[in-house]
């Protein structure tokens, strides 16, 4: 699990070192693009600190560290009796809870430990052992992803051809998860296949994910990538340039309807309107069944200051009115596929939903 | 000239004080839109140094100004006798044309100063007459610059509805003209009209001309306007609350192509999609017939430093390639009809432009 990436020179973004006793590595991704600052997190209350202050952050990545977090975090009670290494448990996982409290990945890893904690006690295992079992536990959930990562990218690398250039938005990458990612494990998977291609990067306002970390995480792959502002997207495709968009998602509806970030429908609707097949890249785990359409998805509402004072600067008058949605939902209509770690659907029609993510 | 517009509260982006020995007072378009600060220009090098440092930007504005430059510029010689008198205009003309050089107004100005002042002295006139005379001259190009906005707010504001949502990119506003601007031209005869409309504005990276400009415009004449970011736009359509998008342009050929501030092809094709009807608003002078279509119009490259710095702030990794195109080229087929002082082409062909331009 601790083994550096040999295809590539970029680093894990999240890495276990050593045992029970051992310690959590994580990227500082508020640093990036500047620095690459790794944070030693030895202590509960640092990795507490790096979700609570986005140094950690992405679905997958976030629970991820949160398992890790427990199995830090019971170094303190590693020798001391059941009843007072249980309450312990109880301490930390409340604790890694309120890191933030929006993020269901979040609750679904400490749900798993909790699981994990219970059958372990209930077989009858030693503090120990337990502890043990908790280390194995949150190495699944990260091996686990990583394995959805790769498969991710060898399903959609088969959409891919030689030459071919690829516009992507915001950051669908390795940083938010285990490993590859979802939409930039498709280009990741190319450059492991030798496929070459060229990587178009929109920089995401008001946040700038696309300028800030995936720019960050092709050049640190070396894949051709070319940044540009989220407006010549269209000037782009116009000269040929692209041949197909893949994005991330968020939550998935059961027609195929994708929320994503904001911006991903004006983009889906650039490529439809050039011919250029537009993909979403997303694991089983996003789509919400529950869901007919894309039009119950809430869209959530950011602070105007992240448009008004752009990059710490104040650029537009402060009595203006501010629109600032966090998402967007692209309708199943103008997505060519969702590529999943189960295959490609394509047509995106529910039934085709129905029968990838239940087979 | 020097009365204040008494309809808005919002201050004229260039005004001219007295007579031969007057002043020039601008706003300074760099401290926007966090202070509005205006620079009386007493002497020809104040001018000089606000054209040059784009504290007063905009074709029209800084012919303009260039041309109330060569009057105040002409003060330190009125009192001389005429060769002297020659030899300082031709002196100041050629000092303001170095001002910036790309600047195609700045030249068009300064050759009519120029021919007014030869006109002047064949016609026997003396130094403080022709002095008189060139007075006379740049108070002909900024009230002839006026009544083109004025005209183009007209037309356009007789395709809006009350209760209409206008989107609107760039700056084409009063700030880059006499008075008025272009496409916010439209928007400002429609409030002296008392017809209510709320207008969306896209920041516009990377310079931000829409946060730091246009919405600065709108808020000083107390326009409901609302600010977005560019990735933004297709959501606000898709939610029904765009009736029309209008835009400015910079070259237009003679098929009605049209080349604007990147972005606006993008936000032609959403509007498309949407079934919105989308404008160019544009003085006579934009059109340039030499070109039959946008084709040939070349477009500029500018520096990655304005992509990868955001607003002074590093937000991208310095080894990334970056397209940072200036401008994109709006297809005659995406355009519901120009706006002109003539009056509105429309539907936008060969025949009905030629038509308009000569008529």
């Amino acid at each position: 699990m601790t083994t550096a990436n040999l295809e590539t020179a970029a680093p894990d973004p999240i890495r276990f070192v050593g045992q029970t006793d051992g310690h959590l590595v994580l990227i500082d991704q508020t640093k990036l693009p500047v620095e690459l600052i790794h944070i030693e997190c030895r202590d509960v209350e640092t990795i507490w600190e790096a979700i609570k202050m986005l140094r950690v952050r992405g679905a997958p990545a976030i629970g991820i560290a949160a398992a890790y977090g427990v199995v830090v975090g019971m170094q303190a009670a590693a020798d001391k009796p059941m009843a007072e290494f249980e309450s312990r448990f109880d301490e930390v996982v409340e604790y890694l809870a309120g890191s933030r409290p929006t993020a269901v990945n979040l609750f679904w890893a400490l749900d798993r430990l909790k699981a994990t904690f219970a059958a372990a006690k209930e077989s009858g295992k030693t503090t120990a052992e337990i502890h043990d079992a908790l280390l194995a536990e949150a190495r699944f959930i990260h091996e686990d992803d990583r394995q959805v990562c790769r498969a991710i990218g060898r399903h959609g690398a088969e959409l891919i051809e030689p030459g071919n250039g690829i516009l992507t938005h915001c950051n669908a990458g390795g940083l938010a998860t285990a490993d590859y990612g979802t939409a930039l494990a498709v280009m990741f998977t190319c450059q492991d296949q030798g496929k070459e291609i060229h990587v178009f990067v929109d920089e995401t306002r008001p946040l700038l994910q696309g300028s800030r970390l995936t720019a960050w995480e092709l050049v640190q792959r070396k894949i051709p990538a070319t940044l540009i502002c989220d407006n010549m997207a269209a000037q782009v495709m116009k000269e040929g340039r692209i041949n197909a968009v893949i994005t991330g998602a968020d939550r998935i509806a059961a027609n195929g309807d994708s929320a994503n970030k904001i911006g991903t429908y004006g983009v889906a609707l650039l490529a439809k309107a050039h011919g250029i097949p537009f993909y979403i890249a997303a694991p089983i785990s996003t789509f919400d069944l529950s869901l007919p359409t894309g039009e119950g998805i809430p869209i959530e509402q950011r602070d105007p200051v992240e448009i008004i004072h752009g990059m710490g600067k104040q650029t537009a008058p402060s009595e203006v009115q501010v629109y600032n949605p966090a998402f967007d939902v692209t309708p199943a209509g103008l997505i060519a596929g969702i590529i999943t770690e189960k295959g490609v659907i394509s047509p995106v029609t529910p039934e085709n939903v129905a029968k990838v993510v239940a087979g």
